[in-house]
């Protein structure tokens, strides 16, 4: 079971996120500390999501990340794609083959993941041509993920609209797309 | 009974929101003219509301105007908050504080109050640290007052989407958040 | 009958607009082929359509292009008016009088016509005022063919959400506004 949660800047897409969260709770985290204003921004996330979790962090390689935990926790939140995405560009990988890797790794796993995943197309066209770059492969790959997960949720302030629901079949008790 | 109404820019939210107004009809204006631009867009506004309406300008002490106006009017639009977190960050007010106040207010007021806020956080990060400040405390704002009103609506190219819904209950008349 | 597809930038709404075509597929074109970057977008949006499609190129003149194909053709899509508007401010045009031109053009069309719009709203306030201007008649362009089509779809990380639906009457056939 996956859900994909989309969202802009300070929409409440994190907050939304975790509160899907049951026991044994693994966070793999992609941010990395590079200045003072990412420790801020990395300080209140943990702040804001309180006790009881294990966190992991994988600036790169969070499909591997997810398969050695998959075995062990019930629940996983992988927090966010964004920066994942602008990492990889910057460490010069695949950003699709490591974005089919990752749908790869969905469709294999037990435990709940959750992903959370920035909306960046909806401003004016960026004058600088990485950030048209990096806007791009954020779009395809929300696009691909969005197909590989049973739900993708956007949150507007704080508020969740259902873009894909699964539906369980009753006899089963697996997920199908809606 | 209180409505936020969210969008992008000339996305038809200001219309939208006016379209709500019944008779007694009070306007609680943030915008400052300081430049032609600005002076064109608040005219532009102005013509587009039309007739009926009282305006009041409160580029800062927006929940002291809401307290003054709620005893003499039926209906109250505050357009727009964007401008008035902006006002208040060039003003070194406490942004988080102020936001507090006026959801205070909300709860108490009488009056039918619809909110119009921008939704600025789904483009690409901004390369200006201002500008990112700015956009956090709009992100912020938009969720904690998401939460302190009954309704919130998103309007794109002019067409409302509801994020929340007030239910009425069917003995008191009163609201409760869906 | 016609559909207005909204998206940001790498949504899928293209995509999502060509998965409405049947037969006779007839693509009306905006996009001009400047530099290198332009050609690639071509390129790569001509392979994604696939085979079956009659393109025509129609930088400034869609209305009069659509007017021309509407007698030959079931299916005509035409991607993207956010092109179409850039191009149109760059040839110093009246928006605002092409739009209604289109608009009235849709009303007396007897193909299915899918228009592609961008979203662009939802960002920062771009720092250039060029930028702002573009914003302005794209924000305005999107609302007023919003109420001129029969119906208007947001996609979200390829993802439909119905935004406006026609109502087909019973005994006409013919549709109305929702």
């Amino acid at each position: 079971m996956s859900i994909l949660v989309l969202g802009g800047a300070r929409s409440g897409k994190s907050r939304y996120a975790e509160s899907l969260a049951g026991a044994e709770k693994f966070y793999i985290a992609t941010a990395q500390a590079f200045d003072a204003e990412m420790q801020a921004r990395i300080a209140a996330h943990r702040a804001q999501r309180g006790q009881g979790w294990q966190t992991f962090e994988a600036p790169l390689d969070v499909a591997d990340q997810l398969q050695a935990l998959d075995a062990r926790g019930r629940f996983i939140l992988i927090d966010c794609l964004t920066l994942w995405i602008s990492n990889l560009m910057h460490a010069k990988r695949d950003v699709g083959a490591e974005v089919e890797k990752l749908c790869h790794m969905l469709e294999l796993a037990k435990a709940k993941v959750v992903l959370v995943s920035n909306e960046v197309g909806q401003g004016i066209v960026p004058e600088n041509a990485l950030a048209r770059a990096f806007r791009d492969q954020q779009g395809f790959a929300n696009q691909r993920l969005a197909q590989a997960v049973d739900e993708v949720v956007l949150v507007v302030a704080g508020l969740p609209m259902v873009l894909k629901k699964a539906r369980r079949k009753p006899d089963s008790g697996k997920t199908t797309e809606s």
